[in-house]
C-alpha cells in the first residue's frame, strides 16, 4: 500500500459541508463514495480542515491508502470527470509512507471576504458575505492584533462534547480593505470548530462599534462562546492552503 | 408619464436570455412581471442588450415608462429586495424625455473570458469558458485587428428572418492574457445576434492555429456564417457597459 495526496478546489454552497453524513450530500462522502469504484472499497479520506456546509476550498488537502499500482493521475481524472467544476482535483501524486493530511498538517490558511458595498455582486454572492454596512477598519485591525498569538480560543469555539483543548496558534490575522471589500486572512496551526467565522463575526462587530477593540483580552479570558461576537456566515469563507512543513 | 432607466447586473446562468418569451424563466419576463406590481400593467421594457441564455450583465441598460410619482429608489429596492443577488438593481434613476434604453445607446461593450489552464475553477466555472488547450495570442491579435472597423459582419451572425443591414462598426477587439487566463474585449455601436460569440469563437480558432489570422478579410467579405468560426458558448461573455454618449 501507499499514500495518495490530493490538493482540492471546491465551491461548497451545494454541499452538507466535508463529513460524510448519511442522507446528504457532502465533499468528503461524494469523493469516498466515487473512489470506492477504483478499490476494494471505498477509502476513509484523512482531510487538513473538515470544512462546513457552505464553505469552500482552494487548496484543501486528503489523502487515502491505495495500493502501489494505483496511478494517482487516473484517481485525478476519474474525480475531475465526475465533479468538475464544482469540485476540482488541482493535484494528485504519492506521498511519503505515514503522510496523513490531518496529522501531518502544521498550518492552515483561511480568507474570509466581506463586501460593505449598498449592493451585492451576481458574480461574487457564492463566495463573499455580503454586509452593507461601514466597517471601521482600523479598530479591527487592532482587535486582530490582540488576537493572534498562542491562546485559549474556547469562547472563539462552538461548544464541542469532548474536553480537548481549545489552545491554538493564530499566527495571523489580518484584514486589508480596498475600496467597499475587506478581505481577512487567518493562519494557525489548527482551528476549532467555527473558529474563524467566530474570529470574523467578533471582528464584524468591532468594525461596527458594538465591541471596543480592547475587548478581546477579556473575550479570551472568559472562554465562553457568549463573549465573543456572532459567528459570520460560511459562503465568506474559503480554506485557501494547508501547509505541512516544520512546525 | 416620464422615464425611469435601470442599470443592471446579472448572473445569467439560470436563464433563457434578456427576452420575455412562454414557459421560460427570462430575466426581461421577471422584471416585468415585477413591475407590473407597482404599476397599472407591466410595462415593456426596452433593454440596451438582448442578451441569449447564459449571458451575463454588469452594466445592462433597461428604461419603461412610468407615472410621474413612482420614485426610482421604490423599483430599485424592490426588485432588489425580489431578485438580488442573481438580478441585482445597481442605478435607478429618472432618463430625460424621449430617453430609451435600445433605441438611445450609441455603444455597447462586451468581456469575453476563456480559462486556458489544464483545470477549472470552480469559482469562475460559471462566468469564463474553460477552454485547456494552448492558445497562441500574436495571431489572435492579429486578427482582431482586421476585424475592427465598419464591416458587414453578415458572417459572425447568426441567421436572421429580416433582412436587415448587417453593417457594424467594431470599434475596439482587443485580447488581453495573464498566465492561463484571456480577456476579449469587444466594443460597437451596436451587435448583431451572437456576434460577439462568433468573433470569440473565430479568435480562438485562430489561437489554436486551424484559421489564419490573415483569412478574417475573406470571412468578413463571404457574408455567410458557414465561413466564420464556431460560437463560443455564452458563459464566458458578459455585457460590460452601455454608452449614450454622442455617436
Amino acid at each position: 500500500m501507499s499514500v495518495i495526496k490530493l490538493v482540492l478546489a471546491y465551491d461548497g454552497t451545494e454541499f452538507h459541508g466535508w463529513a460524510r453524513q448519511p442522507g446528504v450530500r457532502t465533499i468528503g462522502g461524494l469523493l469516498e463514495e466515487a473512489l470506492g469504484r477504483l478499490l476494494p472499497e471505498p477509502p476513509r479520506l484523512s482531510v487538513a480542515g473538515r470544512t462546513d456546509a457552505g464553505v469552500h476550498a482552494e487548496g484543501q488537502v486528503a489523502s487515502f491508502e491505495a495500493p502501489e499500482d494505483l496511478e494517482p493521475e487516473r484517481v485525478q481524472r476519474m474525480l475531475n470527470g465526475l465533479f468538475a467544476p464544482e469540485v476540482v482535483v488541482v493535484q494528485s501524486g504519492r506521498a511519503p509512507d505515514g503522510f496523513d493530511a490531518r496529522h501531518s498538517a502544521t498550518g492552515r490558511e483561511y480568507r474570509y471576504r466581506i463586501d460593505a458595498g449598498a449592493f451585492p455582486s451576481p458574480f461574487t454572492a457564492r463566495f463573499v458575505w455580503h454586509h452593507p454596512r461601514a466597517l471601521h477598519v482600523a479598530p479591527m485591525r487592532a482587535a486582530a492584533k490582540l488576537l493572534q498569538g498562542e491562546h485559549d480560543f474556547a469562547s472563539f469555539c462552538r461548544a464541542t462534547e469532548a474536553p480537548t483543548s481549545t489552545v491554538r496558534i493564530l499566527r495571523r490575522l489580518a484584514v486589508s480593505s480596498s475600496r467597499s471589500r475587506l478581505e481577512i486572512r487567518a493562519v494557525a496551526n489548527a482551528f476549532l470548530h467555527q473558529m474563524v467565522r467566530s474570529l470574523v463575526g467578533t471582528l464584524v462587530a468591532v468594525g461596527e462599534g458594538k465591541i471596543e477593540a480592547g475587548a478581546m483580552t477579556q473575550i479570551l479570558a472568559a472562554r465562553r462562546r457568549a463573549a465573543a461576537g456572532p459567528v459570520a456566515p460560511p459562503h465568506g469563507l474559503t480554506l485557501v492552503r494547508v501547509a505541512y512543513g516544520r512546525r
